[in-house]
């Protein structure tokens, strides 16, 4: 890979008709996120792979365990294992014996997300497909047997509802060849060289995903991945440089700042409209990326937690990205089935405010607290999704501008509604009574409004 | 326990002051089953054993693979098994390292359950209590090395709001000393003099359940299990004598015949009054009683359907035993969680019309399908539970005589309705609108009728 | 088997014809020694079962743990298995995948040992069969699945040099119907109505053993054991009542005493003549019986060593059973196969002085140290074998009376060698030159004496 | 490493004040042996690795079941192991429990061998030592958890009498680095620049071997290995300049060719002086040199074979590697230990014949079969090894010329022999009588001859 690192650029300069992109963050970060991004609104985050055996605490067991030492992990091992019982021993339980990619997919379309983002390679550096830069810990080798990102890719491949995106991290905690660069205060880059670049050629090249969510800088800045280099041949060159979308993990300091769509912290939801494309990873599990065993209902957000934040999150101009974590033996419990299934029920009747949907001029009603606007260009309608039903029935939207002849408003699966205008601006929306086989859930209900501003 | 099966039998008749019960059906029979049981009227099963290690297809999977050899099973062990594997070999792998016996406890509570039956060996053979005649085959030996009836006896005893109840197989699929009684046409006995009675008596005296829930003849005559003679003990002589309660599978033919309430079959649910007591064992997953990885959601029943299950058993006289399954390591999954949560939900509203009732003298409405009566005997009272809310707002009770001075009618949860008679007989409710914070759940609903009849 | 132990007895007692032994000790030590024992002299002893998973310490490997808490132990299992694991966790390992009984016997026989010795059951409980009585805990539900003590049998029942004996434990050090007796200061006898007698019925039914090796009363009284009513039926009615042979392992007090042969303690060997049969059981490790991994060479006996042990012990009346441990998976290890083969070899030209010999008036030379005798009362020879050769190639024997006309003596594999009479007893033998070719052993060499006293 | 293989070469030669050696083969096959290693003569190879786990067949196991697929092997892991298990799942089971690295090497010692040899890396690919180049596939990552290679040479540094070689092989069966740069016909070398070379050189400069033994080429030629640029760095700048030794296989085409002494083949023991220094490699499982556990006693080599094979490669100039396999859990198996500390035996009392000594005029009697010879150059003295002991008593020699003024003859471990001279040239040497505890084997006696030619 020295030859592909070195050689290659220049030969992949040399055959590249319009390189339009340099490796600088300015040319790179001029690249709008194609538009297919925006308008899906909504994704699955799967957080899958070696941390899914333990399945304790969180997918960053190892870390905790031997890197931090945290009494709770120190404990569980001690409890329950051979004294000397190493990560990577767990790997050989990674079974997946009950990993079927269609099922699994057909579970994630159900949820009416398009599309999804899977971990091919967490910080563990266990990759799920099988890496020739990653011989003997990875998917193929070792555990399930089988090319887990393949799978996934294939079933993908045969529907048009989703699209397939691939988590990727650049460092690994434990990886001998990073430790030595970082001690080297990342003046060696024998890790990237080695490892890192020549598995995300690899992935692209292989898996040809229409996005790539980079994660995990190890504190080292970009130029040490050479991010930009990258990137400038995933836009330039890459077989999916037309449709890619990428996030703004890229080295120190470019997270909310370079690269492609921001992410900027975990469970990223600032309330109001952020004008760059941003997005809102969410796991269910309140407390882990990765399944947990010890998980109790609790920890886990409702349905009508998650319809609420997919509201919030697209009116401010983000999507949502819900994260499941599959098991060790490859299923989604029912439980994430369910909160995924009742999603996707929710969409079919009120997809119309979300899906290609826009930020209005309003986020949320200046007066009546949890209603948030979306509009769609182009329809001109103005969604307003009330997260609670009032007890009188009765919605006030303080912030549309209505006028008596050509303002309608409809309940979305239940039909139009009357209302009256209020002063200064706004209107009252009587809402019909519903019973609880209409709408069987009990949050979020959208007003479209149409001939109104 | 030679001596125990024959001189300590003796003994006890000399030290037994007023032994009521003969060892006979007729005498045995003649016993009324204790008031508390009838009274409490939901219950919670719980199926845990070896089987949960597999966890694939039924807790039947030892008899399917290996004695059924069903080929599903057989290709599971097949693929994911060494060659030569035993059911044995699991019992190591029942780890339970996640069982937390006060925790599962709360949760069995929360459900609004008077009562619990835990599988303290099923036909398996495998014992869940440290049995001195099931030596290494047995939790205390192998696998969780914990006595887990001991657990959730001792977990029970610091509260007042559950009951202790024990399921006890009397064959067992596999001991070659049944097999070789079996054989013998049950002329021999063997197998219940060395195993299964010196087992249960060890357990009442031990564990002193409430309620001892027997399974599994094996075909056998109730006079090979010596039926009669041991529930002749348990109540004339055990420490449980005044409480306890019993069903009625004590050997070939006593099923929904003799022995203590009736289950009949498994899921019995006869939809019409049944005079002798009887209880209605069901199961969140429709395919299995012990937790089955491979379950998928559409396999689960919704807490709706557990809820008209509930009352439609109540109706008719029966209680329902409603089973769930831990896993190998010891969890009640989330999803098991959220049915019991939402079910004990539904029961603090509309737990009046259930706990302490009885039968009215009409089950289910005459004329509108879906509305099945309870009564309080002590109040009076009558409840009409409708389980679908009516598109119209209005509910039609025909079979109530009601009198416009003497009845009122009201809505649990919410409070008075109004009404209007019927002719000939009966009335219409008119519902108040209600939004979905205040009854989140979309099936079953009760009316209390005072002052009809 | 309340009726086996209780009934049978009874029905037996009417099915025999004639009733030659009691069950009193007097008429059971009344029985001889079938003679194909005495002329046996060298038997294998095999120490094989879960113990020899761990393969650590010594087959009392379960007690010294768990009984006795030794630190070695303790530890030992604190370095290499998870905590909890028990000793039933062990039994799946056994694995025996390498045991080929054919093979095993061969290796045998090729020792010149003339009977074997297999453990059935240790202490620890587990049954080498696949005995009714241990359901889950013998050989055929767990570990090797396969019946070993069937192997061992069918092998032998194809050859005529090498006969069946089994060893069997009377009491288990771990079951809790044992210690409950134990705890009635054995007043009760649950254990041995329930396991121990029912399990010696069924070995000697159905594998009818030439040889039954008891041990382990586990301080309990013969009567406890009901030793003498067993023993009354081995020698009168079961199937092998003809030839089977016992030792005096039978209940407290019996040892040395009472049954067949005196085996008084392990390794016995006295060094004098003992009227009594005896056999001088003797392993190569010696500080093992059951195989041990952590055994250096030091602590195996030599070839030289052994030999060594087997003449004096034939010279004072006794047999040698000289014992190795097999591995968890089923090998006899090569340096035990060598010690055998190398034993072999040297009776291939001694064993004249061995097999059917009898005691002599004297057992070893009264004044030349390291010489043994053995006669052989059909032909009258008398052998002297001396341990180590003389530097000067003259060995002295004090005792035989001889005379120049009649007396003749040869070196076994060599032939006549010349001698002279000494005063006032004995005689004077030069031996020949011998090239390490012709004899490749360096201890224990034959001189026969014919017509000699 | 890029840097390593680059840049720091030139690093290097800049900083290398005299450069003897040019990376070419002949410069590098122009510098001598170190003495050191001709005079040592007997060596111990340990081949040990993953492949002592299965420990079956061969330690080529790997290959032969999944890149040869052999029948024996294929079936070996049907009966065995659960579908789609790995040799990657191996690793864990490598425990080495019982590994002391002192007292291995106290038996090593113990053969009288002045050098090891420790597989650190065979085809596997598995390094036995924590290398940043074989990240979760070594010893220290998983299996073990402890550096073996440095676990063995910390135990050599505290002694004089054993020094430290390593294994190392070039290629790796399965790895897709390699098997990439196999496709492409060794055009590219992506393997050996980010795994074989970085390797090696970590591999020196950490453990500072006096002896390298280079294996398996995988039919690559040396230039693909950079093979001379190493050596040349090896024998210039290494820390073990001065002292190192290395084999004849870097490339395709080196082996018997280039490189330091000569292996040729495995078992190279051609029966006739060879000039250039060379060594026989034997293992004593004739059949393997992992441990295999399915070796029978009659695979193994018996001591006296191995010593007539060191006789026999001494005398025709070479030095013989003699190969245990330990086991998974890290012993030197008794008979392994059994067979060393004879030869160990042998050599206290033969060893003047052996060490330090040279290849004499005549390699094995021209008359006499199995009479070898050595000499020693300091001294003058001829040694005759004879294989048997003649059964007269009497050996010929015909090659020495002898004068009965100056010559004497001596049977090492015994004293001067008497001696006749034969014609036209050499002697006839009368053998003493030797009882079996003066020296216990039964082959190879040795003769020295003084003041003979």
């Amino acid at each position: 890979m020295r030859f592909f690192g070195v050689l290659s650029v220049c030969l992949l300069l040399i055959g590249c008709c319009v390189c339009q992109y340099q490796p600088t963050w300015e040319s790179i970060d001029s690249r709008p996120v194609p538009e297919w991004f925006d308008q899906a609104k909504f994704g699955i985050f799967i957080h899958w792979g070696v941390f899914s055996v333990p399945s304790f605490g969180s997918e960053w067991f190892w870390w905790f365990w031997q890197g931090q030492k945290w009494p709770s992990y120190v404990k569980f091992m001690e409890q329950n294992y051979p004294p000397g019982f190493t990560y990577t021993d767990f790997a050989p339980q990674f079974t997946a014996e009950f990993f079927d990619p269609n099922e699994r997919v057909d579970i994630f379309a159900s949820s009416g997300a398009r599309y999804i983002v899977l971990t091919t390679k967490h910080h563990e550096g266990f990759t799920m497909w099988g890496s020739k830069y990653s011989w003997t810990w990875n998917a193929v080798s070792v555990g399930p047997k089988r090319d887990l990102v393949n799978d996934i890719a294939t079933a993908l491949r045969t529907r048009t509802d989703l699209r397939l995106g691939l988590y990727h991290s650049l460092f690994e905690w434990f990886n001998p060849m990073f430790k030595s660069d970082s001690d080297n205060k990342f003046k060696t880059n024998v890790f990237p060289t080695a490892k890192t670049l020549p598995e995300l050629y690899e992935l692209i090249n292989t898996y040809k995903p229409d996005l790539l969510w980079s994660d995990g800088d190890g504190d080292a800045p970009d130029q040490y991945w050479n991010s930009t280099g990258f990137l400038a041949w995933l836009y330039n060159q890459s077989p999916v440089r037309e449709t890619v979308v990428t996030n703004d993990r890229w080295g120190y300091g470019s997270i909310c700042n370079h690269g492609g769509y921001y992410t900027c912290t975990d469970r990223y939801n600032p309330g109001h409209l952020v004008k760059h494309k941003w997005e809102n990873c969410l796991s269910i599990d309140q407390r882990s990326w990765g399944y947990r065993r010890e998980a109790k209902l609790s920890d886990y957000l409702s349905t009508e937690q998650l319809i609420a934040s997919l509201v919030e999150t697209v009116s401010c101009g983000g999507n949502l990205l819900l994260n499941v974590g599959p098991t060790h033996d490859g299923r989604i419990v029912p439980i994430f089935e369910e909160r995924l299934r009742q999603m996707g029920q929710w969409l079919k009747v009120n997809g119309e405010a979300i899906y290609n949907s826009s930020a209005w001029r309003v986020q949320n009603d200046t007066a009546t607290p949890g209603v948030w606007y979306t509009m769609n260009k182009q329809s001109g309608a103005i969604y307003a999704i009330f997260l609670s039903w009032p007890s009188d029935g009765i919605v006030v939207l303080t912030d549309p501008v209505v006028s008596a002849a050509k303002t309608q408003v409809a309940l979305l699966g239940s039909g139009s509604v009357t209302w009256q205008s209020t002063t200064p601006t706004g209107l009252k929306v009587k809402l019909p009574p519903l019973t609880p086989s209409q709408m069987p859930w009990s949050s979020a209900w959208t007003l479209r409004l149409t001939g109104a501003q």
